[in-house]
């Protein structure tokens, strides 16, 4: 059978591109997925939530990430712990509502409650030292960091590195949107069928942008995000979404779609292309913060073939709906974006399950910084 | 990060408790659950039904347990019998019916026909001693006893012990109650999100019942169950529910919730406190005799994270309802115990799952029965 | 505890038929099925499709088989090509839509093109000879025949044997019936609890059809069946359904329920018990052409533990519904027949299910065709 006869020209031979993403046991098998947990899930910061969701001391909710359910809570006026929520009696979940307030968390099976910062205060019919050691006892931590009003979590209760090691002090043009004033107004929830790393690909380039996001491409600038993607690579990296020249924030008409954040709203012009953020890798959060608005998308892997992709929107903390905002309309670009990423990557799935899947060749421009980043994960799962 | 900082008395050294529950493999690992079924559920003794319900020679019902479906036939006046349902030709089962009355089993897929005792009667087109022998294509036996009118099964056609060797003969103030006497007139099946053995766990303490089972606490004497669950542990125990000092049996106000069963119709005075019973481990089934009511909770594994509860209520074959007893009264205090068990194991295994469980401190006397029936459990999986 | 007291007569020892169906891990294990998929599934003949399905070129529909999808196209008058419908770029499925008519396959998720003979036409940015060879990115291709007007596929793309070489020549008396000229009136979809094989077995014996197949009984000859099942073995066979003695064709009558096939419609009287087909294995495609209609059965493993079944009925292309035909007496005694399979399957399975199953003696003539086709299967899993 020949397989390709058709007439074209043809050109001196060039040097080929040789990047391609993963080979299929990457995306399919339960083996690795297993290893994902202890290699990478384990092992790195993502977003759990934003500082305005527990403003008083004992003010916690819950946060699921790869399979575990931490309690996030405000211990003091500058502390916020999170712990694994599993009794160290006999492993109960402490708690089954999402959110509240509470001086203790006590265990819903045999009422053994514990302090904020984790310390078992007492185990009935089980004094301090008589037949157990309350201090060996306390509930597994998880390493919880605020930066610029976001609470960042790794599963790891000692990351190898600090997120402020990782990332830095948040930039000038980051503090000036006050990014810990702002408060949540829309989230969305979407489970795709298919493999983390299948819509990690897809996030990473733009190749399929002109094609596929009609609404995304009014006003955010594919061909920069080539350059800026580009850069990308380790476990973060700063910079927000690209809007195109001459436009003030990522909406269906490139116009405001709330009141300006923080200190914006002193401005005599209004600054156009205001783009700050920032990435955490491989298994992606993406903050995107416009002069309006922000953005947060945060992947979170529920087995080998099913991941959990959730966009969660914000607004200026005094922002009037239907006075300075219109929730449809902050949400519009990226709920459509994402519906049409859920179907691109869910078709992209099927095929790679097929048996006679192997990686083809990157664009070198386009799909820039697929590679570096699946190198970034493969050196972690070493 | 500093866990447990809050100020507490500290007292002298002691000796320290160190019984636990298992490790998080023994939960959620297949491979384990793959062993249990060769190790423990074809090796011990379960409860499979109640001879009321095979009163003449050909009735027969199914029986489902450890995913094994089993027809229990009353072979003659003395014997009832367990066969495999399980066609010795292909394999079809042979009968879907839940229960009825035959003559013969007559296979549905090509007709093969079995006696009651499962010897092979006929083979269409394959006549005794021609293409086969049918001395050697008799179903494949389970062992079956009665015992004090209910029918136990192990799916070992010959167990190492006889359940009348374990258990011995019925005692007396069983007897009096005329275990054979009585009609089944309630049965709940729930399905539990959660490893047997969490559900194990949950039934052999009462550490949990104070903060749990109002209902069950009304009647029930908890204090004195402690003393009772120490004692457990093997493969059975006799004994029943104990009831509070001065209460006639477990109800919600410790009044009958149906007439006295047995030769107590005879009595002057109805005695207090009747508790007879048994267990047997480690799959649970536990029977409960009180003056008036009779109820019994058996275990079904379904897979490594989910297991069936069947409990099922019994009063005196002769009772009326509406006259004698209201099912509702009679159900009401275990409906409600299990509904909350079922809440507290689910939540327990939730946390089971986490990557960071480990099995903590049990409380000596609270918990002193769950690690003597673990360490029975253990050595018949070596 | 003795099984088999009976009393019977017995007979001198004879020669014991010892063929038997397969062990249980053979239908239950998970290791073998995938197996399967590489000596089996993907080096096997199968139907795909009717050439009717496809007319024009550039027609194209879906098919799917042991978890593949497969581009079925007509790429000119004389040929017809199988793609993988797997993009070369990351491996999104090319078409979602069932069937079409098409210039180009275009990729939805960056535009990639290939032409209908499966070679690379174009991927934007990426000019061919650049940084990639289009030559190296055609279409992974299957194997496809035209026999018959039928379309058969092979997953691999280079069969060890090419369909003609396994079949021969289309035999004279189905060639007068014109396969070529019908069209598909009904297709019936059943997914059975099973394993394939299961339903593989049933269909290879009509040791069960007295008992179980009324519908099918009436004009099906079963105990010619016996004889013609007797010759089955190896990747396939000639032959159709036997019909009784004086009889016209299968149906609830074994009168026409279609006006007759091809060259058949000349004839001065039409001839009796016209029975043309063919078979393939182990996964079974079951064509069977009568006098007035034909019917395919194909097999398509979904998992260890389950198979779809289609069934699809075809009449004289030229034939009106309601005036040659009604679509509901066509179908009606293989739908019967089907749902009654399914059934014992199912059941079959169930008991397959048990630990305790052993394969038991088949009947030497009535399930003479099981062995040889399964000894077929296991030299393939070598
Ligand atoms: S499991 Fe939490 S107190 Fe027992
Ligand atoms: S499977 Fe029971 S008679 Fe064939
Ligand atoms: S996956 Fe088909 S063009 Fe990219």
């Amino acid at each position: 059978m020949t397989m390709n006869t058709i007439e074209r020209p043809k050109r001196a031979p060039v040097p080929r591109a040789t990047d391609t993403t993963l080979t299929r046991d990457y995306y399919v098998s339960q083996e690795i997925f297993e290893r994902e947990i202890d290699k990478v899930f384990f092992k790195q910061w993502t977003f759990a939530g934003h500082v305005s969701q527990i403003p008083n001391v004992g003010d916690y909710f819950l946060h699921t990430f790869a399979g575990e359910s931490l309690i996030i809570v405000r211990e003091s006026a500058e502390t916020v712990r999170a712990h694994f929520n599993v009794c160290r009696h006999r492993g109960s979940q402490l708690t089954k509502a999402g959110n509240g307030n509470v001086k203790l968390f006590v265990c819903p099976y045999h009422q053994w409650s514990y302090e904020l910062n984790g310390g078992l205060r007492r185990a009935p019919m089980m004094p301090d030292g008589e037949c157990i050691d309350y201090d060996k006892l306390a509930l597994n931590p998880a390493a919880a960091e605020v930066w610029a009003g976001m609470i960042f979590v790794n599963l790891s209760p000692n990351p190898e590195q600090t997120l402020i090691e990782a990332l830095g002090e948040p930039p000038a043009g980051l503090l000036k949107l006050e990014p810990e004033n702002i408060k949540e107004i829309c989230r969305d929830q979407l489970v795709m069928q298919g493999n983390w790393k299948t819509l990690l690909e897809n996030y990473l380039e733009c190749y399929h942008c002109a094609g596929s996001h009609p609404e995304l491409g009014i006003a955010f600038d594919i061909q920069s995000s080539y350059d800026q993607t580009a850069t990308w690579g380790g476990a973060c990296f700063l910079g927000g979404e690209p809007v195109r020249k001459g436009l003030v924030t990522v909406s269906m008409t490139g116009d405001l779609v709330s009141k300006p954040l923080g200190r914006h709203s002193e401005d005599a012009t209004l600054p156009l292309e205001v783009a700050e953020g920032l990435g955490l890798l491989p298994v992606l959060t993406r903050v995107l913060f416009h002069v309006d608005h922000a953005i947060i998308h945060v992947m979170n892997p529920l087995s080998v073939s099913e991941v959990q992709w959730t966009t969660i929107w914000y607004v200026r903390k005094d922002a009037v709906e239907g006075v300075d905002y219109e929730t449809d309309r902050v949400v519009e670009v990226w709920r459509a974006t994402n519906s049409e990423d859920k179907e691109l990557c869910e078709r992209n799935y099927k095929g790679v399950l097929s048996r006679t899947f192997v990686p083809g060749p990157l664009n070198p421009r386009a799909e820039g910084a697929v590679r570096p980043v699946l190198d970034h994960y493969l050196q972690m799962m070493e």
